[in-house]
């Protein structure tokens, strides 16, 4: 299956840190660190937890230019 | 000025396209390419063109996670 | 492979209308009707059209609640 | 008043958890579960509780399609 | 009916350019322009146009803060 | 540096809420209080606090229009 999401950075998981609500990821992908807000349930159910490799996808809306 | 949006990842145009009221910016980032949907005016006041140096910013509650 | 979005709701495509950067899809599914704004090249890409089964993903921050 | 958010899914809230910042909001729409997360002051200021009639609300462009 | 997104800022619809699939919409809020991008069928179909008072509705999880 | 969200509006924090992964940021900009909620780290970081003069920025995209 295939996501409309443009943007998808495949890396290993550095960090989870759990709120009561939301859960903050860091994701190491190559030399950038992309950082995630997820929902806890979600970073539960899907058991993420550090050295895990993942992919972090952004739809292209959501991606701003600075120059 | 620092901004709170946690994702700033540097690299160059590949492309630039227009629409009417939107544009598509294709930015090389190292290994991999970060789209972008922008405004057209943002895209043609910035006079975002191939080859230049821009950073891609994204909040971090705009980031999933796949596993 | 799972993806941390909350919400996947399964349907079939009503309509597909291409921009020139954009792309506007209506997915029924159910009752309701839920309308996407992806890139025109995700749209051609995925070859989205008329009567294809396809699952609209919305992460949970992107949901706001009227009361 | 009309808003221009084209999804606007009507449903019953099935669970409120709240955090110290956000809410994570459930609501029963027909066959799905559509999770919303809103500020907790917002949760607090309408008195969202199980049970409720609401309205989740999505602005299309936060739409993503899987196929 | 209240809406959680917790920004509402009203003004004046000051500029409507439709595009194919998107519509931008420049909204004066006091000493400040507000600029908006939705689907070109909500500005039809709500019939927006210049000197309509309008409200720009934000969630706050799409709000970034600068220092 | 300009980045091409076209929403920047310049005002003064009036309260900063700590939760455990995200942070709750109250700005006075004119009439108007803008509301945003970032992470607790980037708050932390950029060390906001009540009385600071900041700049909401906000993606056309994210706005949506009422009438």
């Amino acid at each position: 299956m295939a996501i409309s999401a443009r943007n998808q950075l495949t890396g290993r998981i550095k960090e989870v840190k759990l709120g009561t609500v939301m859960a903050h990821i860091v994701v190491q992908v190559g030399d950038n660190e992309i950082e995630s807000v997820i929902t806890r349930r979600s970073a539960e159910e899907m058991n993420l937890k550090t050295g895990d490799t993942v992919t972090a996808v952004i739809k292209s809306t959501e991606v701003m230019i600075q120059k």
